[in-house]
């Protein structure tokens, strides 16, 4: 397909990213062009409404709500997807790489759910399918996987990977309020939706978590497969408790290796103040990976906002050019390890904090060091407070390393005991 | 070239790096045979001294001392250049660029004094010179540079980039001790040559500093345009003061877009406590970089060390392998934006830290700063300090922001007074 017009571009989405990306590519035509030796043109845009108000400037005679417009245009060389949400956004990647036309989306439902599906459609059909924003907004993290820690085997991705949840948790340990207020206040500034869902039940963490641990472990990983906990059940006790003891609490996105299979969760844990990742705050990402070359490697920067995500969907919109403007198809090998499969939760080996409200009795604190001796786990601190007010005291726990089945076993009986109150709290511990 | 029997690599450099892309290519055959499509062939490698013993096992016959048997070799489509300095590694590499030969070299001093050229020559010749492991080590930083920032106008790079002096200031910091004990116990523990010349006078961090602006703002840039200040001249008593004002100081490369050009630089900095800069220790490197769209990213991982080099060494010749054996050429390409050029260090506008012996004399310390203020520079924060022994008391002055050259002639003043000892340091602080 000839370039002598320029690369034709059909956008599809025109919201918070969609507009920051029609408008620098606006903006930047003629260092893009310089670039890549021919001009980026948007020639179509697909959007729900062609009729709403816009605050800017994009061509209305380019607006469609039919992506057909799209599809079917052969001057369209290459699709920008932005709509965010499965559907219609499968079926139209779908059809775009069927149609031999490159992709770029930002979509991270579509990747984690159907990613496997698709490279192998674009590799079908010669063309290439970029996904760079899909996880960490202007981090580079999915080109660094696929291509410059290539010659590692990855052990292990640990990463803050969803700003809303770690704006509120920043919010909560340093202002020392409720998840509650919290949240509110990351609403009213606009850094969580008005249903937070997606966000604080992790479901978000878990798709670009899936993400990152199928391109790390040459394996497929379904979002469904990775186990998750959300932060609605932090207190701002937690948090206080955590500093006491040199940690602080953030929702972590794990992928890592072991024998036998891989293990991918994503939940609130307890990280060293001395660890990197303790101190990314507010809504910054941050992504570390660790393998078996070059050792640990972290990325950070923004994780969302129009701007860093109109920067890795240009990026890869620029790579795409490249390849087109010059008939090469970059045929990135799709490597996969059929032997490694994704294991249940009970089998995690960590330490654990555990919170546990107790009747001010004596003895109750050796029935419940008992019950978790019995397990085969041990102590490594117990710290034990008076709480204002009518609640019961409570003790707070950190176990050294000990498995989560053992664990949960120990936490039943713990709740069976006639003196305590309940199991408030349990944490995983970043080792 | 048919990629039938594999794709065949020359080695130039059997060193701490060569050896081990000697052996990863040996231990992970299979699995890069696998990601690629091919086996890659490692068919000769170039050594100084082919008699000398080695401690593991490459094939004796594959050694030559005979640059030509790799570079008149047509199964050899793959030259690794890790032998260092530059030369014959320069001549090495623009003759097997003639060749048609793709090249992976880890040579910052190459890169910085000819990568322009070498880039040229490969892009006339439709191969890839790829030099991810010039910087930063096991860290991707070229790549993202070349690619995944591309859509940003870029502002600035500030990076610790040179691990044998972050490990040299992190023990002074830590233990108190002079530059003199610090460099001796460096070298050691084996992080500082015999000969630390080219690491504590900043020239390795010049050279790379180099080819991070180049990259980054388009243009050309010598090594001997960056500024250069070493770390021979930090005393124990500079890191006290600092910590009390809530500084780290690190030995800084800082490239910077300015109206009319462009700054770069490398000498010891104060860096605010709070900063993740000021917090990567021992010989950790870490690049951060600033642009109009993604905000602030930083990359930070092992920066030197022989297999986070080999890391970087085998993802460019994994990417290259997969150019070569599906006959297709990325034409990354070079755009040059000719206005800007390098601004000379008096045009720096910072702010300063200065150490000034004085006799314990009424009026010297206004006289000081009577100094400063005639030069239009204003004092952010004073303090004045009782010394041990026989030594002049010292006052520190942290400074407002001001222009280098108005800096320097207020110190010629301060130099000239009567009651002032020396001038005894000056260092520019992290804005």
């Amino acid at each position: 397909m000839s370039a002598g017009g320029g690369i034709g571009i059909g956008l599809m989405g025109l919201g918070i990213v969609g507009s920051g990306v029609a408008r620098i590519l606006h903006e930047k035509a003629d260092v893009y062009a310089r670039q890549i030796g021919h001009p980026l043109k948007l020639r179509r845009v697909l959007v729900r409404d062609v009729e709403k108000e816009r605050g800017f400037s994009v061509d209305p005679a380019l607006l469609t709500a039919d992506g057909g417009a799209l599809l079917d245009d052969p001057a369209i060389q290459l699709i920008i997807e932005v709509m965010g949400g499965e559907q219609p956004a499968y079926d139209y990647l779908r059809s775009a790489l069927k149609a031999g036309k490159f992709v770029v989306t930002a979509n991270k439902e579509v990747m984690a759910k159907h990613g496997g599906e698709l490279l192998m459609l674009a590799r079908e059909h010669s063309v290439d399918l970029l996904y760079e924003a899909s996880v960490g907004g202007g981090i580079p993290i999915i080109a660094p996987l696929k291509r410059d820690l290539l010659a590692n085997d990855i052990a292990g991705v640990t990463a803050i990977i969803n700003g809303t949840t770690n704006y509120i948790l920043t919010s909560m340990s340093r202002d020392g309020v409720s998840f509650a207020d919290a949240l509110a206040e990351a609403q009213r500034l606009g850094y969580a939706e008005s249903d937070p869902t997606n966000d604080i039940e992790a479901n978000d963490a878990a798709y670009k978590l899936a993400i990152l641990a199928t391109l790390s472990f040459h394996l497929d990983i379904h979002p469904d497969e990775v186990y998750r906990e959300g932060i609605t059940r932090l207190t701002a006790r937690d948090f206080q408790y955590a500093r006491e003891l040199g940690y602080a609490i953030k929702l972590l996105a794990i992928a890592q290796r072991r024998s036998g299979g891989v293990q991918a969760r994503v939940h609130p844990a307890l990280v060293p103040q001395d660890e990197l990742l303790a101190n990314v705050d507010g809504v910054l990402n941050a992504v570390q990976i660790e393998g078996d070359l070059m050792n640990r490697v972290l990325f950070q920067g923004p994780g969302a906002g129009s701007l860093p995500t109109t920067s890795a969907v240009v990026a890869d919109a620029l790579d795409a050019a490249v390849s087109i403007s010059n008939h090469v198809y970059w045929p990135h090998s799709i490597r996969r390890e059929g032997e490694l499969h994704v294991l249940p939760i009970s089998d995690v080996r960590t330490r654990y904090y555990l919170r546990i409200s107790v009747a001010d009795r004596p003895g109750v604190l050796a029935l419940v060091a008992g019950s978790l001796g019995d397990a085969g786990i041990s102590i490594a601190s117990l710290i034990q407070k008076e709480v204002d007010g009518e609640a019961m005291p409570e003790i707070v726990i950190m176990t050294h390393e000990a498995q989560e089945s053992d664990l949960q076993s120990a936490l039943r009986h713990i709740g069976e005991l006639a003196d305590v109150g309940a199991v408030e709290q349990v944490l995983r511990v970043l080792a």
